[in-house]
């Protein structure tokens, strides 16, 4: 029996509801496992910040790097910016411990309803660069409040930058279909994409030595954005820079059908730091509280996160297990249904006893 | 007769196809009116550029400022880079003459197979600033070559640039449905879109004072890219930087069922420099040369083109006559057809004659 420690940082909005729903189905599913989890909650976040000042304490970070894997809910409020809350506390995880790639899957679940009209089937993966580039302190505030005030914001892309969160794309498209697209705005942004542009093709040039089959397409981040619209299909792997992969991780999980099902994973893949888990949506505070959000995106996360900690059969067992609760039409508001979180956890529950013993059948 | 003076330039590859195309559909529309279009061509563009090392003559912004108005194809061809190209002659056009709006227009087309599957109909406007942001040329390379490369790129922000671009989107919400969208990333871009929201908010409070229905929201442009696509109904109105606008507006065309289609006018509100009018689309090299390119993005902005010259009936004739054209079923290959451009043209021509008349009876 081997075990793991997890931080979990349920956080702010639905994170409440969510991160417990995601927790019962994941010790659901490790106990047909040789592993063992062991949760230990922080409750860091928007009510912390209101008692302290801060999102979480001085040496947060430092109390986070003893745990193999952090478990994120959402973050933000809107009685709080966004500066403080996002940058006290997710932006800081994922830069202290070097989460350089952003794992964002997007693909057709089974029983919702298609967003798209042409509805063949869909299997993404977003790699999203989730340490540099757009996303940078460096900038300010010139002449502030005069007629001539201007911001100014500066993107940073490093060789070292690009080079690892491309080398990590173009090893996993090669483990998939060996399609790689990489997303650019060369024509626009003309320092940082040709730069961009360059290294990814160096990487992708390296990598096809040894793989012949991969391929590189460079696109425009704008024909990407409506490609993604009219052939969503045609895409396998998909590499992009912090903000171009902000926007079209969004766009692609809403193209299959809900934002609220959407998982991520920011992984540190030298393994030197804990990668930390969390779904794509926000806190949602529009909603929180009443036991009717979608609790996918976070279940999902948590599949990502056993996947990482060496349990791939476990994290397909979850898989199949909450896919077959939508196939049985049980669904959260979100995807056109009725049901609550509670609910839905429940057909997961029945389901991670019932479709397991098959699954593991199968893959044995 | 009041006439106008147009320099023309079709550019590079598909431009040399639509440019005529919509030249012959302008000239038929405005055989109706009193007004007549004195077109100027130039041939300037990537040949150009091969013959003289530039993609203008070093006069060539002078030579444009003679005009009422700019007419252009598409820029940009395979083995000349972007920066060479685009640079050496979109960008410096909507830079020097101010253009600093560039007005998107994406709606429902009649005999269009919607994309989305609940096809409720699509208005919407995107008014992308035009002249600064994330487009900067401010930034360069550093130890280049070397393990340690970066490369940084200066977004800038001024208030006197977001506050003409949301003025005018505010102006432009009051005559439509009052609803305007402010595209923005202020939890991960920190330094400039914090600004950009804080200056739109302002504007729009001044407008609101006159125009008490106006209604302004800040969708983050991840969430906003997922909206689009899941409810696009619900836009009005968006107003967005540089890059975000330049995404969101190809996202939106795609999702009325086409990039081929849209229009764009890329204008100085106060009318000091010419205003130009392009199609969203590019110089489609594989498509090149084959008579079959989709020639209503060129019309269209032939459409916008006249409108900004102050006939809006001439301009909303136009638009009638190819919307007539889809909804007899005429439609190029990009759209599911088998017309060419030609075919394209020549039903829009007969519907020019047929369709004027009723419009005029309507608007009279
Ligand atoms: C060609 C490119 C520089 C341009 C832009 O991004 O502005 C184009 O995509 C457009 O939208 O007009
Ligand atoms: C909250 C925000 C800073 C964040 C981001 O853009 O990285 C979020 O949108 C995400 O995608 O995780």
């Amino acid at each position: 029996m081997t075990s793991a420690s997890i931080a979990v940082v349920a956080g702010d909005g639905i994170g409440q509801e969510v991160m417990p729903a995601a927790i019962r189905c994941v010790d659901a599913v490790t106990a047909h496992y040789d592993v063992s989890l062991d949760w230990r909650e922080y409750d860091w976040g928007s009510d912390f910040y209101r008692r302290t000042g801060a999102m979480m304490p001085v040496d947060g970070i430092d109390q986070l790097s003893k745990h193999d894997a952090i478990f994120l809910g959402a973050v933000g409020t809107p009685d709080i910016p966004d500066t403080e809350t996002l940058w006290g506390l997710l932006i800081p995880i994922r830069r202290e411990f070097q989460q350089y790639v952003n794992l964002r899957p997007a693909r057709t679940l089974p029983g919702l309803t298609p967003v798209l009209r042409a509805d063949q089937p869909i299997d993404m993966v977003i790699v999203r660069e989730n340490n540099e580039g757009e996303y940078s302190e460096i900038g300010g505030r010139y002449a502030r409040g005069t007629e001539a005030e201007a911001a100014i914001q500066e993107a940073v892309f490093t060789r070292t930058g690009i080079t690892r969160v491309a080398r990590f794309a173009a090893d996993l498209a090669v483990t998939r279909r060996g399609s790689l697209t990489s997303a650019t705005k060369s024509n626009g942004i003309v320092h940082t994409m040709p730069f961009w542009d360059e290294v990814v093709a160096g990487v992708v040039d390296e990598v096809a030595a040894d793989h012949p089959g991969l391929t590189l397409r460079n696109v425009l981040v704008d024909a990407l954005a409506a490609a993604l619209v009219l052939r969503p299909w045609d895409f396998d792997v998909i590499v992009a820079s912090n903000l171009l992969g902000d926007i079209l991780s969004d766009l692609a999980s809403a193209i299959t059908g809900s934002i609220g099902v959407a998982p991520s994973a920011n992984l540190n893949p030298p393994r030197r730091y804990p990668s930390m888990f969390e779904p794509v949506h926000g806190s949602a505070p529009d909603i929180a509280g009443q036991g009717i959000a979608n609790p996918i995106g976070q279940i999902w996360s948590g599949a990502l996160m056993l996947d990482h900690l060496g349990q791939p059969r476990a994290a397909a067992h979850l898989v199949a297990a909450f896919e077959q609760a939508l196939a049985d039409g049980v669904r959260t508001r979100d995807l056109g249904g009725t049901a609550g979180t509670e609910e839905f956890v429940t057909a997961v529950l029945a389901n991670i006893d019932s479709v397991g013993p098959t699954l593991d059948a199968q893959q044995e």
